[in-house]
């Protein structure tokens, strides 16, 4: 099975970007973690994107706050997917993230997920490798299964607690 | 090969989705071209979803402008990965589609790129079916190269005009 | 009288949402509360919607946050009126779902009510029904008249208020 | 049959406005166009509102851009649905009109709908016309199984489209 | 002495809008403070500003939230300078009240200040009034020099501060 | 009769705010008009500022673009009332002017009126002059009442126009 | 060597300034820190910027929040670079005071930083301060390399972390 | 003297980055002109980067659009100053590229200026090279003595054609 890698871009982004390693983890899928910056560490960064195919990864996520340009340079590297995670920042509500991840230019893409979406990248991921892993591809279905008795078991509990108002 | 699905919300939006049909047609990719509407044709967009997978379709792309739920209703009936390009409308310059289409729910991932980018959502489908396609994955590697060489033409070039300054 | 439903996207919306059920409640509007998910029950919102106009409903209002399409999905499936309540989420201030829930395509109308604005989607389900009933509407008409009351008796307080200055 | 009103702000609106009244009048729907203005004819349009539903009117669709209070102004003088259409403007692409229009305090609800959504507005005046109205709802219903199969043709005709790319 | 008003739109406002009154009060410019609400007192609020001219008013300050109506509304009923304070409110971070305030259609000015900018307000209400009375313009310009002095002893203040740095 | 300034930040900005110098003029107020920068002529802009009272100005009225900086600037040098006029630019559709022109800090007042408002800073200005001349009140007056018509005119107009559809 | 001017607006801007003055201390760069404002002390913010250049001064940082006016008013009186740090205030995150800063109209430019990036003022302007001093460019390489190492320590340190995950 | 280089993502870029150059220039600043990009020729860009300052550079301008990563990147690469100069693109106005670029994490500074500001980039950057330049000091100085003239004529002209309205 294809690798994982989930990378960040400082260590204060650790307690988002974990949970797309325990859902990549959830999944049994052979999952790499590392801090790497854009901006203070771009040829460990660069190397390990350029790298990434070779040794065995089938998609990267990367996860970076404000001028957030770490999906993007790992992109550069690689012509695997790379699934960006715009993080909130002490300012502007993580809007520059968003914008910094998702606007890149044609031929380079990113595959952006929602703001602090970490989990969704994760899910992405799992799908993107899924592709040749049907025991994959049947535990993912599985979860939105799960997923969906969940709401069902909600809906059903909403309806008892909305009797009471 | 895995088959790549283009599905547009409107025949309005054909003149920046065709790119994206343009781009896989040229990696050789087997492409279907639909107008599904989340909000006209729900069913047949949740019907042509469902389907998808055992279909042969790798990866579907959706393009939607404004309240754009399209990429959104798609990746609701599937778990192969749904590329979303949200479109520029006549207000808003495509931020109301962008933020419609790239703050999915956790559980189900939309892979969002830039808006109009629907250059960019092919390359990010062929990145994708390329994990098991190794002749297509050089492909796109060539097209990065070619992309390369471009720029350094086109810096030998600017040095000439700049002469001019 | 018709019925009103009253469905939210997560029972995490539940606090929000509890108060525009509340206010259907105080008028004795007769109120169906659910938790249906566009992304991950679509089909169960998909029927609900469906088969409201036969089963009684004269209007629904739909609560959702981020890329908010459960009032689209919803509006999509019926010809009643559907109110969208944008609800504001971990990120973006509630911007993602207002755009989400109020830049609908032509032919498919929600009326969309502001940010967490549950009590006045209520309000607004009342106004609807009691167009087919005289007693409802003079119950919301006495409801401004009250709210009219209260505020010239802030007005009194206020001005008392003012004099500690 | 209830009444339906389609005011806006100025004269100048009328180009986005008289779709809802062409679309009103195709649904056999009384309506009455007016040019009253929250600023400038506060009066005129205060009494309108007070008046409308003792004369007859079940729905009022206001359009204004800007700082637009024309939407609210009139829902504070009645209980009958109001509907805000926000307009664009010279500046801010209708941001200013659609948050004038859609964050109404708590008791007068304005029913908003997308900027420049003249259309969707009458068509939302239509379905609450429609609730006691069962051959308007079979003319709405009519509409709605058209755009449909608008949508299915067009999804023919793009898959002829594609296939010359 | 021409006398100014603060009206707000809620009593919640008072925490922010009691500011203007005590700088009024602390020029001694006679005050007088309202609740009255676009949306639930229009009749009030309107009736206020057609008279105030008349009962010695100089000046009105507006403050309002959300969809901010209510010194637009003033402004249409008096030919007296209105000014408006949008107020910061649960979402949107006053933006909304800032568009609702300062985007008024030509013919009917507000003097708009900074988001809950109450201080402002009454500062610019006095420099207004001022212009007739020279004894409040000396209290004004004195209370600049007061300003201009305490930022000059800042500046002292802070380069002792810095030395500890 | 006070006399009124309107200054602006660069002559590019003569097509809006001649609008204002027109209106001015239309009320008899005598209007002088300038160009200083707050960024290439700070001097002359604060001379100008700080003599503007004794040399019988009343208002001041300054439009700029960008880093509006231009009424804060004069506000600063004065205790006459500033009115600011916010531009828009080649980017960002006037929202950088109308953020830098509104948002002063506590103690120097600029009294912002919309993007490109310069008529409205007009109206404005005279409503501040018309306190301590009853003449220009009634000239101000009489435009309110020739506007309140001209909507009257309008509306009826609509009517016809209306029948057309 | 050149000396360094940390200017702030107002004393409250200190907690985030000071960051600025403790870069430049440790790099050894002569700093003196004021509080100048824009609005209130304009004329000392004047002249102070107009003498930098012959006292000794090669480099302004300005930290402004809200209509950040001070980076270009000091900008505007002198031809040493201006290093703009636009702060967070009460309302709007920043964006006002980045605005204000960032948008310069040309000819007199500002080097703008990211919102409350007191920091990274510093060490553009050690940059700055370091392209005539070579001790400080290796300093500053030095730190730059340290930030290297500090990240390929919590690189090593994640992946321990994440095994537990 | 220092060198300058003007870098650009695109070659599209050269309409708004020429201006720079030209200015530079003007100025007798030895420039480069390269066109390299952040995601298409990173190793170039990277490399230019870590050589600029032993080949004689003092200041690096960097333009680019959408998700603008170029400055952030060069920056990454050298301890010389680096200017960015976010781009206007297709969509979003050139927020996308002013967030990508200013909002920079601490340790890697770019000094950002105004949207497509790339006059001012080579201003900022000949104020930078002038620190240690004279002749180059008192060139600029003269620069601003012009544009100071410039609008002191266009205040005469103004008030001539003031008098016409």
């Amino acid at each position: 099975m294809k690798k994982a890698a989930v990378i960040m871009g400082s260590d204060s982004d650790f307690a988002v970007m974990s949970k797309a390693v325990k859902v990549l983890k959830g999944y049994g899928i052979p999952t790499e973690v590392h801090v790497y910056s854009a901006h203070r560490t771009p040829k460990e960064a660069a190397e390990f994107a350029s790298q990434a195919k070779e040794n065995g990864f089938g998609v990267i996520i990367a996860g970076a706050g404000m001028a957030a340009a770490l999906a993007g340079v790992l992109a550069a590297h690689t012509v695997i997917p790379v699934i960006g995670v715009p993080l909130k920042s002490a300012a502007l509500d993580g809007v520059d993230a968003l914008l910094a991840t998702v606007m890149m230019p044609s031929g380079i893409p990113v595959a952006t997920v929602a703001i602090d979406g970490a989990k969704n990248a994760a899910y992405l991921a799992a799908e993107i490798i899924a592709l040749s892993d049907d025991a994959l591809a049947k535990k993912i279905a599985a979860d939105r299964r799960a997923q969906y008795e969940g709401v069902l078991a909600k809906d059903a509990a909403i309806q008892e607690k909305a009797k009471e108002l």
